[in-house]
């Protein structure tokens, strides 16, 4: 006869966030720089040397003495011998000495002898050969230093934090055209449960129901930055599972099996996820809601996440808890932020105290309204916007609260 | 002699990002869900049937006729026979008549005649074959409706929307294993100047710079859903830069050129754009800072973008600009939302009005601090966490101010 739940070691949330850590990192590896974006550097990667590399031009003018500049003005303009020009992408033929200016891009190699470059628009051709200055500049006007983007040895990107756009052209900049990441954590999905069938069955017998979790815990692991690998759907059987698992547990950095919804189900996955590895079960309950019926484990180093088994459970669980272990996993201790939006509660939410409660909501104007539904239903994360939590201490939020909306993306 | 710049057309961002769209949208492709992750669907995805499909259980426990359940309470139990468990995954062989129930896992197919799951913890079993129960039920209690997920025909997926994680799930539960999406638009990216190498250039001459703007700008493309070609480096040559422009136009969703820095490559794209097709150019400067010397321009439908030769001002005026026209060109009219947080200004920031200024910052605990420095500057934009605007309007903003950063990630 079965016997209620037991849940062994119930966690919060946040002592999960702060004490279940990956143990291990993956390893490093070399990419592209076109590869790149989002991937997170093992280590952080330096300038080869300065940059620009050469004192350059910031607008088109005329390189010049900043103290031949001094005290001109629009009614008492200086004027200077224009000795060159200064091409594009080249060094310079011409020097600036006293009395003299070179014409100037925008991006061109100061010349030497000059300190600065006066705007065009600050000067007029006064006669061939001759330039009128009109401002006066100090020295450094109108030119970028030769190590003003970045010094010789100094931090280009940190070790830890995804690949930016930005990042990515600082690099190309300076010749850097591969960096050293860590590997995608791989990330191998198990669905169990006599009553699931792949998503290609066509006809189901009354019963079945599709795996919906696969695919979408798929998804999520990818947008963490995780290589998902398909581990299939194991039936309700404890040592078909133990197969499987143990045949994973090696090439994964993290498994993650989305368990079977019965009660008898869930005990299976425990019994053999303890067989697994040492130190075994962190912990056997979390609380939220929805997704208590949560397994963690560490499986000689390997977390393992025994998920709920409906689909909306399970996604609500890998996405607060799961995607922070594979970012974990694959090296990024500085994840990117999360889209989030602040609104109004459209109305109450009821929560227990000491447990998180996850809502999902609609965002309108700048109202959240929740949507319910009971948590088997998948159509409640798809018709949300993203998902408000209440802490563990709030009894509840009172409608017209603000508060912050984490977007889906 | 070289004349101050020229802006014919002058337009501010939010005029660009009303008025300024892609002739045309990407053909619609099909893919399979397990590559649809963020993929925009050409249409909205209906249910082929009802979801689940069946009444389906979502407690352990057990089936009964509600009216049997009237009025019972710990004090005063109910008794029910037992005449059956239904198994996961399979028809029912059991029904439920008046004063029967049948023992029920969660996911399972309620029998005939039932209309309501008790859940185990409120029942215990008397003796063997029958049940003792504690609690009443209503119809409909511990139940999901055959079509309470999606009923048949109902949209699963809106148009328009990128694929979600959750989205994925829903229409694996549906059994849509391939989607129709809209082909990712293809932007190709050329970069142009007499000064600009190759990234993988070990060796620099004096004058010269590797091409930073080109991977970062790919990067973006590819987080907009886009899919980057490279163009290529062009030299400050007219008629070489329309031949590249001409040859990449047919295959081009979309094309990118960060144009030479000096006044003389600019007015040189701008004739060149001239030319390439109507209805041509849409506006010859924006009203931005940094990235004021921008080009927009319609080429048969194609937009063609022309970035200032400053990385930075190119990276800057693309995110805001840019990036949005990939997104339409691909279908995209739901884009995800960008992460912001609230913080408060360190310092004052001045601003010209009329034009929408871009700041660079860094946030810690919740105080924004500009990173200053020349356009030229790409450190200034990998120093930054993110970036606040200033809007048209406003001529600065107050230390102190709560600012919204839109963060990089």
């Amino acid at each position: 006869m079965r016997t209620a739940r037991e849940f062994f070691t119930t966690r919060t949330v946040a002592e999960t966030l702060a004490g279940f850590r990956p143990g291990r990192r993956t390893a490093a590896e070399t990419v592209p720089l076109t590869e790149a974006l989002h991937r997170v550097p093992a280590a952080a990667v330096t300038a080869p040397h300065a940059l620009p590399g050469f004192a350059r031009s910031t607008v088109d003018g005329y390189a010049v003495r900043a103290a031949d500049t001094y005290g001109v003005s629009e009614g008492l303009p200086g004027y200077l011998e224009v000795t060159g020009a200064v091409p594009m992408g080249a060094e310079p033929t011409v020097a600036v000495g006293p009395g003299t200016a070179a014409s100037m891009p925008t991006g061109g190699v100061l010349p030497a002898g000059a300190d600065a470059v006066v705007m065009v628009e600050y000067t007029q051709e006064a006669m061939p050969g001759t330039v009128e200055v009109v401002r006066p500049v100090a020295p450094g006007d109108g030119v970028v230093r030769a190590d003003e983007d970045a010094a010789a040895g100094a931090e280009l990107v940190p070790a830890g934090r995804p690949l930016r756009a930005q990042d990515l052209g600082m690099l190309a900049a300076a010749g850097i055209t591969a960096v050293t990441v860590h590997a995608r954590p791989r990330v191998t999905v198990f669905s169990t449960g006599d009553e699931v069938v792949p998503p290609e069955t066509a006809q189901l017998r009354p019963g079945q129901v599709r795996d919906a979790s696969a695919v979408a815990l798929a998804a999520m692991v990818t947008e963490a930055g995780g290589e998902p690998a398909a581990g299939g759907i194991v039936p309700d059987d404890a040592d078909a599972l133990e197969r499987a698992l143990r045949a994973a547990l090696g090439g994964s950095d993290l498994i993650v099996i989305s368990a079977g919804s019965s009660v008898g189900a869930r005990d299976e996955t425990a019994g053999v996820v303890r067989r697994l590895g040492e130190p075994g079960i962190w912990c056997h309950g979390l609380a939220i809601k929805p997704g208590k019926p949560t397994l963690l484990a560490d499986c000689g180093g390997v977390p393992v996440i025994g998920l709920p088994g409906n689909p909306r459970s399970a996604l609500v669980v890998f996405r607060l808890v799961g995607i922070p272990l594979v970012r974990l996993a694959g090296g990024c201790t500085r994840p990117p932020a999360e889209p989030v939006v602040r609104a109004r509660l459209a109305r109450d939410l009821a929560s227990a105290a000491g447990r998180l409660d996850v809502i999902q909501v609609r965002v309108r104007d700048g109202v959240a309204t929740p949507v319910f539904g009971p948590s088997a239903l998948l159509s409640v994360l798809t018709a949300a916007d993203g998902y408000v939590t209440v802490p563990d201490d709030a009894t509840g939020l009172d409608a017209g609260t603000e508060v912050e909306v984490t977007l889906y993306r």
